[in-house]
């Protein structure tokens, strides 16, 4: 019998990355629960999981810049993405409504995500953040609290045995979060169609503008570029970018071109994509 | 006598956006606190206050990208920038030292610029995550709590007169945040370098290319760049540039030549640039 996979996700189990993990890898596996995104990186580096799922940006946050670092430092491959529709739902312990909730328990930006919600209840409830959805949930068993609920997903509320008491409370409807699937090596090229790469350009004007268009060339599309100040080399930039491509020998031969424009290349990793649904 | 400008901040007195505020704007300017940086768009668009100071990036914990949106949706002008060396401080009241801590209240980005001091404290400890740093030093003061530190600023610990016990104690160094300031009305153009712009570009590879190479061509150097997916246009994109120019003449042509490239074209201002120092 096969081994199931262990898999590093941020949270605790039922967390919106448990979620995307089963996604993408199926639900079989082991999910390992890191307290942080360095915890994760560092598991999956010294070969404590298989893969971790990572979550790299979201409609309403933007990008978790540090999470890039951490690819970067502990030297991971992008083997995959998953776009995750974020749905949120206020829950309780069973027998508990609205009228006796005197708490409200979320992750801050979970928080703001439903502010919107938020601000139609009583002003006698606080508003707590917590750190994490999934364990603000956890914590209303584990602590039999009658008087709090917690703002998470519904994975959440099956795995604690929660019920919701307002559903799909978030602001924006189409929000969603895009998690990256990392290993220790790089994924086989077959079927790849998506890069993540970063990229130092010289100091001059225009030199940002010759890497794209040697890819616009070249037809590989780019679907994400952010710059980011290079600590100690002020007026430097990285540039982490996505890209996509029908053809791979197109692919293939605008990054071959591409050491002519860039100081600094590194590739983050080469994988399939995915598409987001509402 | 000249009435003081009024001017937003997020966070209360003592916060960082007051020390940026008091940089850009001089001593003797009124700070304004808000809770929220929507509060702050709010404020400033229905006339309460005069200018406005909001962070937009800072170099650990990246872009706000949240702060884009609100300048767009209330309409706000950029009418200058700020850049702030971020320095974090322990403080306590008069007399507690070290030992004697049982809590560090901050907020979230401040415990993370810091953990590897905090990793140095005995795990009895707890750290709590707070609003904001200034308000943690405040309600040292407000509640006297003798067995808690607050991480903040030093303008902080001068407003509230707590003792520094633990100084500079954040990570990295090099840790800087940029503010912008913000006005119901644009700034007059003379002298001005620097502007921030939102594009949208047609969904065809090489669009961008376009855009960069427009600038390139004009000598407009692309200080930064972030894309951000357009809410209910799947695959389409926003791009939030920052241009720098020394030829405001050429600016101006390249500005001209766009209209072509871009399909839509918002001037979020046009200002003078600051430098960072460490």
């Amino acid at each position: 019998m096969e081994q199931a996979k262990r898999v590093a996700i941020q949270g605790v189990a039922g967390a919106f990355h448990e979620v995307a993990a089963k996604k993408y890898f199926g639900r079989s596996i082991v999910a390992v629960e890191c307290d942080t995104f360095r915890a994760l990186a560092r598991r999956l580096a010294a070969g404590e999981v298989d893969f971790a799922v990572m979550a790299i940006e979201n409609t309403i946050a933007g990008t978790l810049l540090p999470n890039y670092s951490l690819i970067h430092e502990f030297a991971l491959k992008v083997v995959g993405e998953v776009y995750l529709h974020i749905e949120m739902q206020l829950m309780a312990l069973p027998g508990v409504q609205l009228p006796q909730v005197a708490y409200v328990h979320s992750h801050p930006i979970a928080i703001a995500q439903c502010r919107e919600f938020l601000d139609t209840l009583p002003p006698e409830i606080s508003v707590i953040e917590k750190n994490d959805t999934a364990e603000s949930a956890q914590l209303i068993v584990k602590n039999k609290l009658h008087n709090t609920a917690a703002i998470a997903g519904s994975l959440a509320a099956e795995m604690y045995g929660l019920h919701v008491i307002a559903k799909d409370i978030h602001t924006c409807k189409e929000n969603f979060t895009r998690f990256l699937a990392l290993s220790r090596e790089p994924r086989p090229s077959i079927g790849n169609n998506k890069a993540s790469i970063c990229l130092e350009v010289a100091h001059r004007s225009g030199s940002l503008a010759a890497a794209l268009g040697v890819w616009a060339k070249n037809g590989v599309n780019l679907t994400k570029i952010q710059s980011i100040p290079i600590i100690g080399k002020p007026y430097q930039y990285s540039f982490y970018i996505d890209l996509e491509w029908d053809d791979a020998a197109a692919y293939q031969r605008a990054m071959t071109e591409l050491t002519s424009c860039a100081t600094n290349q590194y590739l983050l990793g080469e994988y399939k994509r995915d598409r987001w649904e509402n």
